[in-house]
């Protein structure tokens, strides 16, 4: 029942010309989907589950429709398009990214891994090339934390996390809607529908692979095209709260105070110092959020809450790192008189590592299309982490500019990121046939 | 043309019994106010031009009808309530407060002063008291800095501002919504009116007189019903901005950054250290205000803005903190690399002193009530700063829960402040008759 292998399936695809990616219409797309945004141009907002993140869904699903790849959703949006090979027994390969963006942030994070995986495919069909193991295109939920402060929330559940599926029952966003509400909306997590259900099978997949920016300035300054990561580092994410009894800002004296906020900046300041304690340039450390309550200048802070995120490519010493984040809340807490209402360790991942042959088949493909390349470590983490879990992986980054992301400045060049396409797509062929 | 002064208009009012306050209605007053809130009670918030602030303005300028006071309004939505006294060319005294609330706080703060002062009238009216200068009442707008980031922004008018009125023509909240829009929404400001016309003219006024909780602990502690306020701490108010280049929380590494939050977290504690360096216990410095973008924890923070507050009754002491604060900033920004993109002194007011005549009747009035009184200091500011441009001024203090104020646990008993009140009504009827 297997469909003979035609001709053209060789890997006659292997000719750098016969791989030629439409930049214009890939720029266009591009341009397009950051317009599904709820902050102006050039920034980029576009949070899970809002009328712009529908919007772009359905930029998506139609993208893969044109391309004729058969789409199918999960009970949290994960969108998935098939192609399939003519061995469609076969565990199929995989590529892809997401779409959702972090407020005033860029338009290339994410979305050149599936827009590019999509332009991957087509590339890969208008060579003539015909797949023995199917290829899928995959848009991931929620990525980026900010809605419902769970990253790679997609990814997690792919990857098969009964906390997650748990935790997500009594999740709710800053305006107190709940995720399933929010799902609802949007028009995924329908009644009944149990989360459990996103849950991958063993096997599922026989590779990952994820296109993406670099979010670094290596590439950039090396001009180097192609990063081929052969691992991502750990991270972590905390949730403290400190809370004091506020007060006039005029008639409190000093002795009197507990200062919720001067804690909550104590313990910022206590993140660089561990982090830079830590003597190596791989521990990084950042306090994102920082809030006081009620928030007005002549109020003492009452409350104060911070989101803390710390990697490392070395999970042990991010855990150091950790320690003495907890430690120092601690003491803080006890100097000033206010109270640590919550130190919660969010997530706490260990690092993952590419698969070797997925390295390999990236390193080929970037060869035969003549790209200069260096293997990498990936300080960012993507939903690459997860997919680790269930499937061999293996990420191509390509420079952008300055190392710049998260911001409105984030850029990449079209003949970076074609580069990146056509090194995805032969990556993909090689594995299918693999 | 004079009324003839009938024989209930001597210091018979003196007498303790003839001075009585509806405590229960009063209460009932202070309740139903706070019911008029943006927050779930106990909290209170009541946002200037907001429609629960339209609602409470409605409700007082209710009440100034019941008590027979003949109400105006000005441009900007200062309410004056008048009992036209039987020398009505003689310049009137005035007494009142505000009843706007910054978010999350109680039902007291600046409530007391402008239900308190109307209740007084009604005290005086029952003695039989008939006011030689007339008596007035005033519910001052804005006193919080809350909405547009100036306090006291009906009396700094009231005491005729020019630049206030210049800078208020530019003036947006955080939603960007005009001052002038956000007055007309409330019926002020109307087409063509000059916000000079809110200017008082000389001699307006012979005395004014604000009742007040302490918002402080002394009088609880120390069991006194009666705070007469000699004179009024020397606030300040100060915006800062840094910025910074942001980008992703895993990917820039540690020597590459330029953190605006951790720029703010040190200027926080800078601010927190000259306030102590001072040496004096008057000194007070607050950081009430830190805000970081985006805001999102995988994002190195781009952009800090912070507000603080400080005060002193020594205004020179209160002006070193401020240049230590201005060196602070400036030696962060350098330090680390982040852009110091604002630095306002939004406003830099001298103390104020009472007036001796008003406190002689204040204090009488204390001592012909029979209740303990001392001489104090206010160390929070009030509209009566900047009334004692104008007007010869005095405050009169009351106890509160554990100094708490600017929380929900703001409180005091109604005991306290019928006492308040019964001062209050005395020393009007003292000041009207001199
Ligand atoms: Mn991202
Ligand atoms: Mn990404
Ligand atoms: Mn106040
Ligand atoms: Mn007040």
């Amino acid at each position: 029942i297997h469909e003979p292998p035609l001709p053209s399936n060789s890997l006659s695809v292997n000719k750098e010309s016969s791989l030629s990616v439409n930049k214009e219409s890939l720029q266009k797309q591009i341009d397009e989907l950051s317009t599904f945004s709820d902050s102006p141009a050039p920034s980029v907002t576009r949070i899970l589950y809002s009328e712009k993140d529908v919007m772009a869904r359905r930029f998506v699903k139609n993208l893969m429709g044109l391309s004729g790849l058969s789409v199918r959703e999960d009970a949290v949006g994960n969108i998935f398009g098939r192609w399939e090979g003519y061995e469609p027994e076969l565990a199929a390969v995989l590529s892809g990214s997401h779409v959702d963006a972090i407020p005033y942030s860029g338009k290339y994070d994410g979305v050149v891994g599936v827009l590019g995986a999509i332009e991957a495919i087509n590339v890969l069909k208008r060579s003539g090339f015909k797949p023995k193991k199917s290829l899928e295109v995959i848009m991931f939920t929620s990525e980026e934390p900010t809605r419902f402060g769970i990253s790679c929330l997609g990814s997690r559940l792919l990857a098969g996390s009964e906390a997650l599926v748990k935790a997500l029952k009594q999740t709710v966003d800053n305006h107190n809607i709940s995720f399933l509400d929010a799902a609802r909306s949007a028009g995924y997590a329908k009644d009944q529908e149990d989360l459990t259900s996103v849950f991958l099978e063993e096997d599922s997949y026989s590779a990952f692979v994820e296109l993406h920016i670099e979010q670094g300035p290596i590439l950039e300054e090396e001009s180097i095209s192609i990063g081929i990561v052969t691992a991502i580092a750990a991270p972590a994410s905390i949730k403290v709260e400190f809370k004091g009894n506020g007060g006039h800002a005029g008639a409190v004296l000093m002795p009197n105070r507990n200062d919720a906020g001067l804690a909550a900046a104590e313990l910022a300041l206590a993140v660089e110092k561990h982090v830079l304690d830590s003597g190596s340039i791989d521990t990084v450390g950042t306090v994102g959020i920082m809030e006081l309550h009620p928030g007005a200048i002549n109020s003492i802070p009452s409350k104060a809450h911070l989101q803390i995120d710390t990697r490392d490519i070395d999970e042990s010493r991010r855990n150091i790192v950790i320690d003495k984040i907890r430690q120092s809340a601690s003491t803080i807490s006890e100097n000033r008189g206010v109270q640590l209402s919550e130190f919660e360790i969010v997530n706490q991942d260990p690092p993952a590592l590419s698969e070797d042959s997925v390295i390999k088949a990236m390193e080929s493909a970037s060869k035969e299309l003549n790209l200069t390349h260096k293997k990498m470590i990936s300080r960012a983490y993507h939903d690459s982490l997860f997919m680790a879990r269930k499937s061999p992986m293996g990420m191509i980054f390509i420079p952008c500019y300055k190392g710049y992301s998260h911001k409105p400045e984030e850029y990449s060049s079209i003949e970076d990121i074609a580069n990146g396409v056509r090194v995805l797509a032969l990556t993909l062929a090689k594995l299918s046939l693999s």
